[in-house]
């Protein structure tokens, strides 16, 4: 047996870690289930001084490490080689305190999502970060990659939500400051370093989460436009006139519309197909009659004044579901072919309607393209595309990226709004990032992680 | 004349560089008017390159640089020795571009924040960063320290509010990211590391904000209690019950209320003087007939329900003038003595109660000490105290430093919750940062600043 494998042994509890068969039993791999697992070893830290002796024991050792938590990625971030350790944070996932005067909740970085959410709704309180993959994704992976998802219009995305932090570093140091302050101007503000570096410059244990008073209304339209522009208009004004409670403005385009709710999917259109643009809103607060009639009042005005097409108001629980889960299960229009891409760009609003245009355009009149998919979050800017296509080539994975990805630069876009960039967008950051931004963020990279262990060619190539 | 000042001489315009004599009519000196401006010479840039510029002709020479902006910091944080050069930014001071549609607004950082307020009103939009030095403070300031203030529950600090930002390093490199999305997890986030660090990693220049739709309706109480439990209790009920639209909680304690409303004010009291603490709320909203009902009906619920001692409801402009130049003006205060200490601490909100007594006790108990005054931005866990006292030796300020801030380490708190840490609470930075986020602080700060040039002295000693 190895050296390094004889030193974690006798400094790991039984049971922390496993090699050889096993390993084999653990047949994760991101997306592909079906392969077994390559790793030299698999750990099952439950403590921070654990992950901190597994650091120190692996810099040592100038051992290469993968941090694993909820395998929800989109962009290669959890691959393996297979020369690498893989630290597992499935054991950290204790919740430590929920402060229901503080309005905070202190957790391990493996605790799941859903189980956040959960804990939180039952003493009236809510965690806002919220996603389709919250019944797998862990709070660490969440904090790591500074998750989007739904309600980012209102309440921001995940480094909103982050009061304190424990990370570990590639040496062991345990850089700890798990407050449970709202604001802290004490010098540098390192959290903010490690939310969304994507494990590559240290691996997250632990977070003080902060909550918020769970809100006791939920209300919904959905509205059919023809012009972009009336699509942003509508966006200031329903914003403007709910006051600050608009918490989602989702827009489908036409043809992923017609797949979400079309034969191949279980959900009944809400309108019918005479739209270009299909918008979902969200409105939370404290009272249902109240913001109920609030919305309602600005969707007549919306009509008579022609603001908008059509539009229908959910008026139970039960619509409420059929709208959501309408936008929220975008599977179906992954499965319109055998092979699929998706994309997660950030543009800025007012240039978002000509960019979509163009893109879907452009990959419609390919041959080796069904079609292309258009949704996404259009309060924040953000777009996501899934191209069902007819073959896997590298060829046309390339031309399809070329596609999506070369417009951005000149209009100040981002590739990734909210996946990240992993292992495979690594060759697209220079479209939205200077060299010099590039070249700083190395000179963290080796500062932080000086041998270039952890989580080695991800994000960046050092 | 020094070779610095001839290379500077000959790569800025005329008018750019002030010395020797025009540098006297300068008077500049953070809260000391009076006294003249020590420095080698003073610098108006115009431009990014111009700043750029300066940066490397005083890396080659070894030269320390000071940046001003409209020098409202209250931590010493530019105050000069004499042998440095200053950088002011008030001449970057153009807005360069609103876009309503992608609700960003494009500014140099020598803006005033109160210009920033004018322009984006006038397109019924918000930029919702606001306190009382708004009529001096730059924006690149406000970036620097991470400005807080009054709408910080609702909106977040200044970090909440940036999406792009352009950078210089102290040799001269230009970091820009100024882009107008709002989502962007392409690889670091490196504007995150100078929001906050008081400009001793770079100097900013530019940057894009964030703006929200403007709120129409405006609605506020004043509210008496005598028990710390019930505020918190009120925190929870009035936030759930106002469904997110709650913008301030400010808590005045008695002592500083009757200051602040007595002989020495040009302020009436709202309030009688039965009651301990004194707290305002203000919600924000787009109806003001809905919104002001909304928060009528609480009230009387929470008067009806003994959640708080009395309370009255502000019912024209007249009256939230009236109520919030209470809270506002806090130099009367200062004004009580000749002496003045000043503090801006956080504590987890549960915890605040009892800290808050016991700090009022002790100091009270001194025969130096006039009095001690607390209020502050209670929903953020963020108190600020003013000191007045009889002399101004060090012993006695150190004295008061140990009261206010050696609870704090025991109870997780900060020593700076929006101020920031400059020259005046260096010492007292380890109470809330641990040896190794400090040593990695300074390795961020060499790397930076290899030379350590920027603002030095500031923040940390490297």
């Amino acid at each position: 047996m190895s050296t390094i494998i004889n030193a974690l042994k006798s400094n790991l509890p039984e049971g922390a870690i496993l090699t050889g068969e096993s390993l084999k039993e653990r047949y994760y791999h991101i997306w592909k289930m079906g392969e077994p697992l390559r790793a030299k070893a698999y750990l099952l830290p439950r403590s921070t001084e654990e992950v901190s002796k597994i650091c120190s024991i692996c810099f040592e050792h100038n051992q290469k490490v993968i941090v694993f938590g909820g395998l929800t990625n989109l962009v290669g971030s959890t691959e393996t080689e297979g020369d690498e350790i893989i630290i597992s944070m499935e054991k950290l996932n204790q919740i430590e305190e929920l402060d229901d005067r503080s309005r905070t909740m202190t957790v391990q970085s493996g605790v799941i999502l859903q189980k956040i959410h959960e804990v939180a709704n039952a003493k009236d309180l809510m965690f806002p970060l919220n996603f389709g993959a919250r019944g797998t994704a862990q709070i660490g992976g969440c904090i790591a990659t500074n998750a989007g998802g739904l309600r980012v219009l209102k309440f921001g995305m995940t480094r909103a939500q982050i009061l304190g932090l424990e990370v570990v570093l590639m040496d062991g140091t345990v850089l700890s400051s798990m407050k449970k302050i709202i604001k802290d101007n004490s010098a540098y503000d390192l959290k903010q370093l490690f939310i969304g570096s994507e494990g590559t410059l240290g691996i997250i244990t632990k977070a003080v989460l902060k909550l918020r008073e769970a809100p006791k209304a939920r209300s919904s339209a959905f509205l059919g436009f023809n012009h972009y522009e009336k699509v942003v208009d509508f966006l200031k004004y329903i914003d403007r006139g709910m006051g600050g409670s608009l918490s989602g403005f989702e827009v489908i385009w036409k043809d992923s519309y017609k797949v979400m709710t079309g034969p191949d999917s279980s959900r009944k259109p809400v309108l019918d197909y005479s739209y270009k643009y299909y918008v979902l809103v969200e409105s939370l607060g404290a009272d249902h009659e109240l913001e109920h009639s609030k919305l309602q009042n600005l969707i007549e005005k919306t009509i008579e004044e022609g603001r908008a097409e059509d539009a229908v108001l959910a008026h139970s629980e039960a619509d409420l579901e059929w709208f959501w889960t309408i936008r929220e299960d975008v599977k179906v229009l992954a499965e319109q072919t055998k092979f699929d891409q998706h994309f997660d760009v950030s543009v800025p609003i007012n240039r978002m309607g000509s960019y979509v245009d163009s893109v879907l355009e452009k990959l419609q009149a390919s041959e080796d393209v069904h079609n292309a998919y258009a949704f996404g979050h259009l309060a924040d800017g953000n777009v996501h595309f899934i191209v069902a296509k007819h073959n896997s080539s590298d060829e046309l994975r390339l031309w399809i990226n070329d596609i999506v990805y070369s417009p951005l630069e000149e209009m100040g876009g981002s590739v990734s709004a909210e996946h990240g960039i992993g292992l495979h967008k690594k060759e697209y950051l220079k479209l939205c990032r200077t060299k010099e931004e590039i070249d700083t963020m190395k000179m963290l990279k080796r500062n932080f992680d000086p041998k270039g262990l952890l989580n080695k060619g991800k994000v960046l190539d050092v």
